[in-house]
C-alpha cells in the first residue's frame, strides 16, 4: 500500500489543508517572479549604455583608447594565455585570417554562432555569408502586465535581404496553471513569434528550387520549392497545433523545445556576455567539453539541485512548449 | 594555431577593451543579485504567516476547518489518486502506521527526510527517534550588507538533547572574484556555521564508545570514542583547511560540497514546499525516478541551459566550496 493511501482520513484532511496553504505560497511565488521581472527591466536600461559601446567597438564606430584597452588582471595578459588554452575548439583552417586593419572586430557574432555548441546544428555553412552582416543582438523586455522579451538581430546592408533588423519575440507566462498549480517554477516561455524576411530574389537561404525531370519529356520538368535547413528558419517558427492528436504535434513540440532553449540561451547568456563566448572563456564551454587539464583548477562542479522556491527564481523562460 | 592567438594585435586590443566593458556588466550583475536578495527578504516576511499556520496544523496546535480542508482542484481528489501513483518509493513496512487520532500530522518532517533522494545517505536509521521530534524547519535571511541564511531546526522536548532549536548558517558572497571575475554567476555559499548540540549523557548520536581489549589483560581495555554517521553531524561541518595542499583538503571539500547542496536544497525547495515532498508530488521525485507512465503526460523535459546573465539569477547559493 502506498504512503498517502495509508494515511487515515483525519490526517489526509489535514494534509489537504496544508496543500491549500501551499497554493497561497505558489501564488506569492508568482508575484515574486513578476517583481524580479520588473527589476530586470530596470537593469536592462542600465545595461543599454554598456552594450551600445560594445556595439560601437565591434563595428569600428568607436576606437577604444589605450586606457580602455588596458585590462590588467593578473591572469589575462595581452597574450590571452588563459583564453588560448581554454578555447575548446580548434579553429585553424576553418577560420578566415583576420585583417589587422579591419574596422572593429570582424565576424564577432558569426564567430560566436559558429563555436557555441548549442548552435552547432543551428547555423549552416550556407548561412555564414549572411551572418557576416550580423552586427548586434539586443534583447528588449516588454513592460508588464504582459511578459515577453524580443531578440533583435541587427544586420548591416547585405545582398540577402532588405531588413535591417530581424526579430523574434518570446512570450512568457508567470501564473500557476489552474490544473497543475504546483508545477509552477517561475516564468516560462509558451510561445514565440518570428518576422518576415524580405529576401532579395533568388537569395532566400531557407529554401531552394528543385527541378523535377518529367519522364515523358526531358525538357519540361516541374519546379518545386523545398525548405532547406538554415539559421533563418529561426524567424519562422511553427505554430503548436491546437489538437494534440495532430500527427505533427510531437515533431513541432521538439522543434519548439529547441527554439525556446535557444531563445532563452541568447537572452540569458550570449547577449549579456558575448565577448566571453568570442574569446572562448565562457563557462559553458568547459561544461560541454572535456578538458582534463582544466578540471583540477576549476571550482568543484556544482549540480543545480533546484533553483526556485519562493526565493530565488529559475531562468526567466524555461523551454517547455 | 588557436583562435585568440591567431588574431592580429589591433584586434586583440579591441577585444581587451570589450572584456573591460564586460567587467562593468559583471559588477552590475552582482548589484542586481543583491537587489533580488532584498526582494527575497521582503517576501520572506509575507511567507512567515503562511508557514506559521503550516506549523500549527502539522503540530496539532490548530485544527483546520472543513472549509480549509476543502481543496477542490480537479486532479487532486480526497483519495489523492495522483499523489499515490506518483509517490516514488514504496513505503509499506518501513513506515509506521499513522494513528487516526494523532495530533496534527505526525512525523511530517521525518517522512520528508526519509524519502527525499538527496537525503538518503544523510539520515540514518539511528537518527529517526530524534528526528521524530523535529517540528519545523525555518529559513531566515540576514539583512544586507552581509548576505547569509540560517536554517532553524525546531525540536519538541526530547530525550536526546536539550536544545529547542539547532541552527546552520550559510554565508553567501555576491561579488565577482578579483582573480576570476567572469566566473561570477550570482550568490554563492562559501562557508557554513553549525551549532553546539547539548546532548544528554550517553545520547550523542554522532559518536559511540568502543572498548578496545588489551592483549595483556582481557579485563582492562582502553575506551575510545569514535565518530558515527549521523544527520546531526550536519551541525558540525568541517573547516576548509587554509592550505590547499593539506592531505584532507579534497575530502573536506567533497563533504562541504554536499553540505552546501543540502543547505541550498532545504532553503530553496524543502522549506517553501514541504507538503509536496510529504505527499510525494514534488517534481524532484519525477526527475530522479523513472516513471514511464508519466512521461507522456508531463511537459517536455526542460534542460536548464544557463540561468543567469544579468537578468535572472541562479539559485541563491550554489554549492561551490
Amino acid at each position: 500500500m502506498k504512503f498517502m493511501a495509508s494515511l487515515p482520513l483525519p490526517i489526509k484532511k489535514k494534509v489537504r489543508a496544508l496543500r491549500k496553504l501551499q497554493l497561497i505560497t505558489t501564488h506569492l511565488d508568482a508575484e515574486f517572479h513578476r517583481k524580479v521581472y520588473e527589476l530586470e527591466r530596470s537593469f536592462e536600461e542600465r545595461h543599454r549604455d554598456i552594450f551600445k559601446k560594445r556595439f560601437e567597438i565591434i563595428n569600428g564606430d568607436y576606437e577604444p583608447t589605450e586606457e580602455e584597452c588596458n585590462y590588467s588582471d593578473a591572469e589575462y595578459t595581452l597574450d590571452y594565455t588563459h583564453a588560448i588554452d581554454d578555447f575548446p575548439l580548434s579553429v585553424d583552417n576553418s577560420c578566415p585570417p583576420f585583417d589587422a586593419n579591419a574596422r572593429g572586430v570582424p565576424d564577432f557574432w558569426l564567430t560566436i554562432f559558429k563555436y557555441v555548441p548549442l548552435f552547432e546544428t543551428f547555423v549552416k555553412e550556407t548561412d555564414e555569408p549572411a551572418l557576416k552582416h550580423l552586427v548586434d543582438i539586443r534583447c528588449v523586455t516588454k513592460p508588464p502586465p504582459d511578459l515577453s522579451f524580443t531578440l533583435e538581430f541587427h544586420f548591416s546592408p547585405n545582398p540577402f535581404f532588405s531588413n535591417s533588423v530581424l526579430t523574434k519575440e518570446y512570450l512568457l507566462k508567470c501564473d500557476p496553471d489552474n490544473d497543475d498549480p504546483f508545477s509552477f517554477d517561475g516564468p516560462e516561455i509558451y510561445k514565440c513569434i518570428g518576422c518576415n524576411i524580405d529576401w532579395y530574389e533568388g537569395k532566400d537561404l531557407t529554401c531552394k528550387t528543385v527541378k523535377r525531370k518529367s519522364q515523358l519529356n526531358q525538357d519540361r520538368g516541374s519546379v518545386k520549392i523545398i525548405k532547406t535547413e538554415s539559421f533563418f528558419n529561426f524567424f519562422d517558427p511553427p505554430e503548436i497545433p491546437e489538437d494534440e492528436h495532430d500527427p505533427q504535434f510531437d515533431d513541432i513540440n521538439t522543434i519548439l523545445e529547441t527554439d525556446f532553449e535557444i531563445g532563452h540561451y541568447l537572452k540569458e547568456r550570449i547577449v549579456p556576455r558575448a565577448v566571453l563566448y568570442f574569446t572562448g572563456e565562457s563557462d559553458d564551454f568547459s561544461d560541454s567539453t572535456s578538458n582534463d587539464d582544466e578540471s583540477e583548477d576549476c571550482d568543484v562542479s556544482e549540480e543545480d539541485i533546484g533553483e526556485e522556491g519562493g526565493n530565488v527564481p529559475d531562468g526567466d523562460g524555461d523551454a517547455a512548449p
